[in-house]
């Protein structure tokens, strides 16, 4: 851990530097295979399934019966989990649904936006160790919240061509139209061009390996939209002697387990307390499965001591957390303050857990960086908004003129020339 | 114009076809002078701006005298346009502000979304023969709403390094905090990494030739966001008998007088509608300054007649128009049809410039079939949306357990410990 001692802010930017990738040499590789899926659709997801997850399918859909089984296969303990976690994500993302925004701007200028579904969309879920059951929840539940009508699913198939039950249970539970057992690099390129078996959805969700994000990033110069720019995983926990401990050492442990490259900082007015979550950590990462990982985030994760807590705040908003832990006398203050994070947890109760299953909140939420630009995946991110005006004669009469006199400025006589039409008609009649 | 009868639902894709450009030769030259931003700066900044605009300036700022000198050249009746259209823009854009949204998600567990200004946000408005100041109150007044703290306006200066006194006066009027003489690649590579004299900046708003479209696509590899990809304006109108023939046309000429690659398509239920609109294109058309422009793209506009409304709409939502203009007898039928469109004109009295200039909408809008997944700028686009969530004794307690078996279920053992160390303390306590 690299304890640092109330840093002046010409260092920052230093400190908070984010480790970069070169994607180059990735990129090479994506732009083959999507050139190939493009030209020769599923003969090429074939070949590309059979080298990445080695295993040739003859029927990418998962099928009713496979559906079953992994129904039957699953206690019932951890479906009872996945359906309380499913009602609170419905119940915050139905809160989110907005009305249609009416206004007459001027009189007899009608202006209204109404907001419409995506029709079809493609949520991407990685296979591997860690079966992201939850994130199938956290894009399908607000997918049919917002009335997306298709909503596909990719998943790389195991050795044995299956997908693990917990995703196929939480699939079906949340209305997903469509399971196919398909992964990586070719699962993107084939819901970006579509093939015969992978429908062309318009946008992207999910998150992914670094092949993912590429690839991700490259379906976009075709049409399609993605969530997010997408980077490790990241945690900031801002506390003070209010704080406990041992609690505050196992969110940031939780964050290290993720990934190596996982970021995990604590930023604290109380140098007691960075000495009491330093210890805590020690003792906590020696029982984790994962303690390999963790010791290896944990290596790189920085402690960070401050003079007060606007130091605290100016620097945090600095970084822009994607995960942001308040444990703090003064959360208020860091409530009101914070404008770059994704998602913020208050008080020793809240853990980043809690947000990462079932508190309601989504959990695709920005890193790298990115909550200084992007929301966290929310219900809009299924909506798109639209804009409607209906004029009448009254009230092209009253604005008419004005964009008249604006076309012309801007050297657009057609333009003018469409009201000044309306306008003649409207005096020859009158 | 290209008449087209009764189409073939599998010739639907090749007719709403929309040319695409190959990119290619472009990516290099717009690599190289971000490569030369990113490492030399305003000396970069300088060479481009030399090469592309003819012009070597000492300081791309725009100066206090500048912006006074353009106050008093512009005529008062554009001012007052001016601000009649930016009153109404200010009127719909803050009508879409929303509240907070709060919800007890589980007894103990609050969820709330709160949304946040981006701080620093680059608008581009581009110099050239139509200098498009509506796009500045489009992009600088919701910036205001919302809050953006830096507002910086990139504008590429002309032979004399001035920037149009328009543009100018609507940026002061709305509060853009820098205007800077910088135009093309070298204006959106200075916004993406910085320089001594263009500030960086979170998000990349407005519209531009090819290679400031490439450009902008480009700065999202750097962390920047953007409004959205840009293609060619296009411009859809749906009609029958209850059209007015002239307006028809004029809605037509108005969008392809944008450029030769503008994309103009008449939908319509009646033969007679489409030889009367046809009749009006050819008359109107002479009488245009841009009249050169306007015959190319009217060249590729397509004219199609289909049998009913419901044939219409689903053609109309297959092609996804940026704008769309309906004058029917059933405008309810295609205002509560319509899925994918930027921006919908409704009546005979609605021409499109109306929405471009005075209306109140905006007209920064997706093209190129983005409509299918990408919704039009507003004041969503300035903001992004946070989660808050604040997990009581009693919360965690509820929802802890659910928490363990998914996080277990996940393999994620520190997920899981987070939580049960907290159940413990309270069990201990209790």
């Amino acid at each position: 851990m690299n304890k640092i001692n109330n840093p002046k802010l010409d260092t920052w930017s230093e400190i908070l530097k984010r480790p970069t990738k070169t994607i180059d040499d990735i990129e090479v590789t994506v732009k083959e295979i999507f050139k190939e899926v493009q030209k020769k659709g599923d003969e090429a997801v074939a070949k590309y399934t059979s080298i990445f997850d080695g295993i040739a399918l003859e029927n990418y859909e998962v099928s009713s019966e496979e559906i079953q089984e992994a129904n039957s296969s699953i206690s019932e303990e951890l479906k009872a989990a996945i359906l309380l976690a499913k009602e609170n994500i419905y119940k915050f993302h139905s809160a989110q649904k907005t009305d249609k925004i009416s206004i007459e701007t001027t009189e007899g200028v009608n202006c209204w936006q109404e907001k419409r579904p995506i029709q079809k969309i493609g949520l991407y879920i990685p296979g591997g160790t860690a079966p992201l059951f939850s994130t199938v929840l956290m894009l399908a539940v607000p997918a049919g919240i917002a009335g997306c009508k298709e909503i596909v699913l990719c998943s790389p198939p195991d050795k044995s061509g299956k997908i693990n039950p917990a995703i196929l249970y939480a699939a079906t539970l949340c209305g997903v139209t469509k399971i196919l057992k398909v992964g990586g690099i070719q699962a993107i390129a084939g819901m970006t061009f579509g093939t015969k078996s992978i429908p062309k959805v318009y946008k992207i969700f999910g998150p992914g390996n670094q092949f993912v994000t590429v690839a991700k990033q490259l379906a976009t110069q075709f049409g399609v939209a993605i969530d997010m720019p997408a980077g490790p995983s990241e945690l900031l926990v801002v506390a003070d002697d209010t704080a406990v401990p041992a609690f505050v050492a196992s969110d940031l442990l939780s964050q290290a387990e993720h990934g190596t490259d996982s970021q995990v900082i604590l930023v604290s007015t109380s140098k007691r307390l960075i000495q009491a979550v330093e210890k805590e950590i020690q003792i906590q990462i020696e029982e984790l499965p994962r303690k390999a990982i963790a010791k290896k985030a944990i290596e790189n994760s920085k402690l960070i001591y401050v003079e007060n807590d606007q130091i605290a705040l100016d620097l945090i908003n600095e970084y822009g957390p994607e995960h942001f832990i308040i444990c703090s006398q003064y959360d208020d203050f860091y409530c009101n303050g914070i404008i770059n994070a994704g998602s913020v947890f208050i008080g020793n109760y809240t853990p980043e857990s809690a947000g990462d299953y079932a508190s309601g909140t989504n959990h695709t939420l920005p890193t790298n960086g990115y909550a200084k630009n992007y929301s966290g995946v929310n219900l809009d991110s299924f909506v798109k908004s639209m804009t409607f005006q209906k004029i009448s004669k009254e009230g092209i009469q009253k604005i008419g003129s004005a964009i008249e006199i604006m076309a012309e400025a801007e050297g657009l006589q057609a333009h003018k020339n469409a009201v000044t039409l309306r306008l003649k008609s409207l005096k020859e009649r009158g």
